[in-house]
């Protein structure tokens, strides 16, 4: 029956689990609902939740726990392995490298928040240089601590298990193909999706979300500057936003309920555990695409889509289907990823993957940054930023020390996609459904193959592998693509 | 410059106040719009937060640097006696009464929520035996660890410093004076206060607190099942509920903004340590209630009130001040202590008061509890419960274990009148600058004699005593009846 290791560590992980959660309480709150001026009680709150996480997770008590505790059964094992890589990379920092990119990061995130309005980047360079000097050494000595290249170390933390190789290779197939494509079908400045009042756009969300099983015991929607998901199993919450472009409060609200959906499957009798949780942010990504991107970006949804727009806003308010298709599938390079299509959203990835890479390994002074992130902007999607706002300065990862974040964005699509191929060889009828707004079928899949595993599986590659029979690859996205924009 | 140890504690403290603070957080979403699925995520999360609070409080380290910690002046002097007072109380009850009487009372609301629906006590007896022996042993325990009588010691913990000897002649005081007052007075059926559409009324709550004083910055106005406020100095929250009897919802508001008042004016030098929050129980009601009883159930008031409505509403729905101040000071006993008036107020809670002593001396069988509820209404307040639904099944306080709260209501009427006493001493202008919406003089005075005290007098009798020149007695709030309904 074990040492009792085991269920010590279970113990202890339960704890650190519901600190984690009320730290996403907390965050939520200041993104949603908090005042602003209480940001300073909230910054602590979650200072003090996250350095307890972490004085559990590398206590002494723990790691012997960690050596001596046997699993009696594979989701005991797997849960194991994952107290270990927590154990082991928390372990591997020290916790004055932690405090000091902490501190680095909080400087660069509010100079960043001034300097970006005003395209200002020889303010942003130094806090944005010392935020890359505490990145390098940490990814340093978890490289060290892991046996891994530094800036793999890094991916690492984001989707255990990638390779900068493999990301590379995949991202150079990408490179050779969708730069054409988007040559053959570019249709100019992009047109606007339904809009509506508020609080009609707000009903056929809430339409959208029961559609897709989202119940309102145990998932929220309120309203943030950025769309965002978070919380708990049983306690889910995700955001978007009203006052963006036209059609754009809709989209996040799938995109986001596709990361819903997963938080909504991981498998109950693991709530509180790690192998409970997500497998990473390509995983992840990948349930957010797959409900975006595959699923409801089709001419089949867009079926479906017309009818909840016509039930809200009556005949005059109606949209062809046809019609709404060409919107939520055009296509034109633009300088600012969050709005990017689907074809353009890997290179502006790709550049910020050449880009980090070449800051982490030293090769790219941050002083360079700008000129580098523009030369591969031009190179990859044919225009040059008009100035760092929309330019290296547009997003807030690198500000916020997340290096290695960005490629899972395009792995999550990578993913969707070559999920999507496994699901509709199981259900021919696929479209068909979705044309009849019925999810049933798509997120049962998703649910037995994806979200009720966890992190079952030991990295996101043996969860696509266990789901489509290959690890991950290029084939179905680049398929995808073909079928869905050069046809 | 002391060893060492009064730094350390501040230190541990602090961790200890955002544990605390984000549990405030989490309980407050879960109270607001935190979906009804996800109690069991919170619950486990608010166990973690109380539960590692406790073990900071109750470490060897803590109790090592508070044998040796010297103060440098008498701020931290008084940090360091409320430190010392925390971890006094921590360490007496051992950790497995506080275990045995959270799952008490856990097992007791959940069957309260349920039984007092149907006024079905009998299924309610069990468990609150069962909570009532946990807390007699933890008064006895308590008690005797700080040398106190056990009542006093569940007292001590709400009010610290307050003694039932005290408690007891004061409430004999009211009890021989306000059952004349409200035979007296009484004027039937509540007559309804203004009402409106709930975002007027929402509107109508905003420019009140406005004119409070209270920062859309730093406080925020939510709606919930009942009204609470909560939260931290620079990010307060209070509630209100807009589906009760007509002018509930606004008078909900007043109240809380009293507590909200208080918070925002704690000491800004001293936010995240023990000195730098409120002065218990007694003192925050004394606050609510110095704005909703004493400055705005007033002649003066009615008429920024009825300018207040006549602006929102336009002519036709104008109330003339006097009939508004007719229906916020009508006087009329009633089964319900949350809608009683503020001559009856008191006697409903002398009736708690006799009747939680009783439980806790062993006088008072938990089976007899309905009877001698329905008793002491009748003496008191001159009329029989109809059943304990509105009996004494109508409060959740002693299902949730908390036995020596009930008084501090009434002793914050106490002590709301005779810091408005003080107060019209020192303003002889006060209710001009009511009539007209001016609540500056006002906040100003009760930000310097009491919110910027934090905990800093050793007790709210000190506290009032400072303010006031002497400690709580009943001599102001008699008066105050008198002025206000016996004229």
């Amino acid at each position: 029956m074990g040492n009792g290791s085991y269920e010590r560590l279970e113990r202890r992980f339960a704890r650190i689990a519901d600190l984690n959660a009320a730290a996403r309480t907390v965050r939520w709150y200041s993104l949603t609902y908090g005042p602003p001026g209480g940001e300073a009680s909230r910054g602590h709150q979650l200072a003090t939740l996250g350095g307890l996480a972490h004085e559990l997770l590398v206590a002494p008590e723990a790691a012997e726990a960690l050596a001596n505790a046997e699993a009696e059964e594979p989701w005991q094992a797997a849960n194991l392995r994952e107290m270990r890589r927590q154990h082991g990379a928390a372990i591997a920092v020290p916790a004055a490298l932690v405090e000091a990119k902490a501190r680095a990061v909080s400087r660069a995130q509010a100079v960043w928040h001034a300097a970006r309005a005003q395209g200002d980047f020889a303010s942003f360079l130094p806090a944005l240089r010392e935020v890359v000097e505490r990145a390098r050494e940490e990814a340093q000595i978890k490289g060290e601590a892991q046996g891994l290249a530094p800036y793999d170390a890094l991916l690492d933390s984001y989707d255990p298990g990638r390779r900068n190789e493999d990301v590379t290779a995949m991202f150079g197939e990408l490179e050779a193909v969708l730069p054409g494509v988007i040559d053959r079908v570019r249709g100019g400045p992009k047109p606007p999706g339904p809009e509506g009042p508020r609080d009609s756009l707000e009903r056929i969300a809430r339409r959208m979300m029961a559609m897709l099983g989202l119940e309102e015991r145990h998932v929220r929607l309120d309203e943030s500057a950025h769309p965002f998901s978070t919380g708990e199993r049983d306690d889910v919450r995700i955001t978007t936003r009203y006052s963006g472009p036209p059609g754009e409060a809709l989209m996040g609200v799938l995109h986001e309920s596709g990361h819903a959906l997963y938080t909504r499957g991981l498998p109950e009798d693991w709530r509180r555990q790690p192998v409970g949780r997500n497998r990473g942010m390509t995983a992840h990504e990948s349930q957010s695409l797959s409900i975006e991107m595959q699923a409801c970006r089709s001419e089949a949804f867009a079926v479906h889509y017309a009818r909840l727009l016509e039930e809200e806003f009556g005949p005059d308010g109606a949209w062809e289907p046809a019609r709404l298709y060409k919107v939520l599938t055009h296509v034109e390079p633009e300088p600012i990823r969050v709005e990017a299509d689907e074809v353009s959203y890997p290179l502006h990835i790709a550049v910020r993957h050449r880009c980090e890479t070449a800051l982490i390994s030293g090769a790219l002074d941050p002083a360079d940054l700008p000129g580098a992130f523009d030369d591969a902007v031009e190179s990859l999607l044919g225009f040059r930023p008009p100035g760092p706002r929309e330019g290296c300065m547009q997003d807030i990862h690198w500000a916020g020390g997340s290096f290695g974040y960005f490629p899972t964005y395009t792995l999550g699509a990578l993913m969707a996609a070559q999920l999507a191929e496994a699901m509709r060889e199981a259900n021919p009828d696929l479209d068909r459904d979705i044309a009849e707004g019925d999810f049933g079928p798509l997120t049962g899949w998703l649910r037995e193959h994806v979200h009720s595993r966890g992190c079952f599986d030991a990295s996101s590659d043996r969860l696509v592998e266990q789901a489509t029979g290959r690890p991950l690859d290029t084939g179905a996205f680049l398929r995808h693509i073909g079928n869905r924009y050069a046809r």
